[in-house]
């Protein structure tokens, strides 16, 4: 029997004739609501598995989708908006407290890197999954939080959206290399944007005049422009700018001061010191091995 | 050269002695720089294609994630929450609203599935693009429009989160027993939970007792135990409730007055009707042929 | 304890001393070489599951690796050898007689395409498994059976390898347009081939000769070229090489003579006539519809 | 138009009415032919990618099907068939020396894998035309090869097939562990072999009573069994037997003598010696460091 023949009777007959449906009806439902969902059942088998190979790195990058129009429509200011940064870290944060296994994440501008340890058995190592979590606790994160950044006065004019991808490394070098790689690209652009945004604001000059200005320069070009037109040293620029956020989980002794009450009925303050895990946020290189070395629990060792 | 080395220096020497080191600086990022970038750049081929088949429709579902202590910390009412429901397709149908090529979505609880055309060429029909990008819109507009459900007096208390998977379906039919299968089960877990949470608060058993009560009971005793004990028609509760929440796109006439001015530099007000695609939300029965039939636009021929 | 140093000692002091070592040894083994292949079984859980999407045709497609020198270095007719194309089917049909669910077959040159019908759950759908044991089967039967067509006169030099792809295709409009795109194929390089080695053969051009003027030509001036210069009619070419070679299950009544003892313990020849499935070949148009209306049981329902 | 109708009518006509038909038939094969192949060449964009991770072992392993039936019907000795051990490794050797990149092979029994050296990129890491060639290879070396290891006498009676699968390793201790899994399943199994085949061999029992009587056995145990009842110590079996064979590059200097003319039209032999690259085989332990110290160049630093 049609299931949805069922369905159909329940709902058109169900309100006016109790008496004489609700009996063969119930003998159907007994059939057919059970019936219904097994018969259907067989569509779970189109999912395919995407289980992550093991003892790789799991990297997720998110990315801002439309940030350009995103950023027009919210006044971000140019070329960084210290906000609009903070409010990405923050998001960050919360994806690294509510995942577990992320052992670092790296953000610039509008993107996000989060690298879950290589024996990492969270969700079953499922791509799908995994992706999926990050970026949806990153954008309700960053909705949640947008009024601790922007304030009452700049509201947020609708909800924005990011976009994800899962890659693996199997090696600390590669994986290495690949925040390198962002950091690398962080330096370029903000480089770029540095300059270009003070020909515009300082010198005069329309976007399209220095993006002429800055067609085929090198970094030297730039570094040279900035300083001998504008006094402005680049390498004196804040490092979260030019280094970009680096969130890693740090165990910090946490002394506080508890209220107790002592066996003969007297209360007293006392100091209890804990160590505990926080996300810690660096703006530092990690290009070279100096903050690998310093940190070095982070990566686990290739040989495994 | 190490570039880690250089971007070392930049940071210890930069500042200091201004005059003597940008210059030779300058030269070593103009090799440096874009070099450090197009070293690492290697790590983007470790990337893997995901390209959905084409000619099959892209399922995307969403589920809660830690829904049960999300609903007990919000005070969801039981064993359905108005407020909730209405949430959840509003963000649904902002989800519909940002991507294109979604024909149709489903919701039911705490899960929503979006299908994307069987010909959609969106993302290039990358996996990952798709599953993260509604998952994000989703759960930013979850925050977003949280206020205009529940007020000013339940205030979200943290970002909520939602994880997603994509499945293919290579025909109609598998399409339509997988949104069939979503509303068989939203039926039965209804049924289930109108019964369970009637006993627990009209007829003052704990959930304990009423776990018990229910073991092992057909669909046909649930609809008993309602109408007899408690005289509920099961059949008269909500559509929304029984059948969950379907969103298609419709066209609809839409007739606005517009000012114009006339050549004779009169003013006239005007009538203009204009078709325009809208969200529309059903809760009827998807499982029979009649919706499909009704709306015979949102699938495209398995000939193709 | 390692493992390895205790297969190592087996074998050092194994033969020498085997009275006081065969004991402890014993001990040893106990412990160790169940213990060793359990500690290693972990690596299992690297194979990645690549079943094949439900309800989808799955095409295995075969090609010969370094087949110019291949047919070079065993003298194989120009443009067609018909030994090379017997041999080339007769291994088609031995691995559509081994693997269960290929319904139809196609091949051209040195390429043929296997079919599994969309239902199929053979090796549970594993796309490596498909096509391994497809290449394997077909492999070994070229050259099992390359006797029965080249002869004692021309031995195999080598033995020859096939490398073969899966692609899975949704509807039957999709296999059909493959099965199409490669007769298309085969029916473009065969009339070039013709002309060619005809203005080589018998124009007595030499191939870079041939190779210039057959350059821009379309299809319309090469018929031209063969008519008019060499009075061949391409369209009266033998149909295994324009059309290719198409295998697939035929039911066919056989009537074998059988000898029968009767009760009265005399004996009889009786003839008895069996419904057989057999790998029949055609080499006609499978771009039309005419092929798929006279053989409707080869593809399964869209609809399901 | 409809392209079959015109090939239809090329096969109808054709060879009819040569003259009437040629001229229009080559204006339609202008467009038709290369227009048809073209309509249908969307069909190639339903082939995935499936390019292997990079900086991953790339490890192909071959499985005999059906071998049981296969080593019945030609009569292989039991426990073991050097013989056919013999054909596998020469075999595997056809299919070292015709791929790229694999630095090392391991079989035992019916199996045999194969290990591509992380940094391939033969066949663009592609899986499919990996595997499948690996098949191909082995499958037509087996026959190929098949007369000089069994001679006239026992012809083969079939083409045999192995099935494949690719699994990739990520590091270094991965790879090791893997080949350890393999020889450590060749001694477990080669250990029950030869003492099942004893027992019914030599100690006269059917093979259901040498299976009861193993039931539960341990290592240790049937070493005693082969000992204490059939004086046979197991470690002074053959190392081909016990660890299966590795192959391996080895480089060799090769001496051969050469016949050369002086200036002076005087000949002379001269020995002229040359650095040769061998696959060579190996029947030691390669769980243990040893191996791996001896022959450092196989594997490539986890560090890359």
């Amino acid at each position: 029997m049609n299931p949805s023949m069922l369905f159909g009777k329940a709902c058109i007959f169900g309100g006016r004739a109790r008496y004489c449906v609700v009996k063969p009806l119930a003998c159907l439902f007994t059939t057919s609501s059970n019936m219904a969902k097994s018969k259907f059942e067989y569509v779970r088998n189109f999912e395919t598995d995407d289980t992550c190979l093991r003892n790789c790195y799991i990297v997720v990058r998110l990315d801002g989708r439309n940030f350009h129009k995103f950023t027009e429509q919210h006044k971000f200011a140019k070329p960084n908006d210290n906000r609009a940064l903070g409010l990405m870290s923050r998001s960050a944060r919360s994806v690294m407290e509510e995942l577990e296994d992320i052992v670092i994440a790296y953000g610039q501008s509008d993107e996000f890197s989060f690298v879950f340890k290589r024996t990492s058995t969270w969700f079953k190592r499922r791509a799908s999954k995994l992706m999926t979590h990050v970026a949806s606790q990153f954008s309700s994160s960053y909705v949640f939080y947008w009024k601790e950044f922007f304030g009452e006065d700049l509201p947020l004019l609708y909800p924005p959206s990011f976009d994800g991808r899962v890659v693996l490394y199997p090696s600390n070098r590669n994986l290495k290399d690949y925040l390198s790689w962002r950091q690398a690209d962080c330096h370029v652009n903000n480089l770029y944007n540095t300059v270009f945004w003070t020909l515009v604001q300082k010198g005069g000059l329309t976007t399209a005049q220095a993006e002429e200005r800055l067609k085929g320069t090198l970094a030297a070009d730039k570094n040279e422009i900035l300083f001998s037109e504008f006094n402005i040293n680049y390498n004196t620029e804040p490092a979260v700018l030019k280094k970009g956020t680096t969130l890693i989980w740090e165990k910090r002794d946490e002394t506080v001061t508890k209220h107790m009450k002592l066996p003969n009925a007297e209360e007293k303050e006392v100091a209890v010191t804990r160590s505990r895990r926080r996300v810690q946020a660096h703006h530092c290189d990690v290009i070279g091995e100096q903050f690998w070395e310093e940190h070095s629990n982070i990566l686990e060792d290739d040989n495994c």
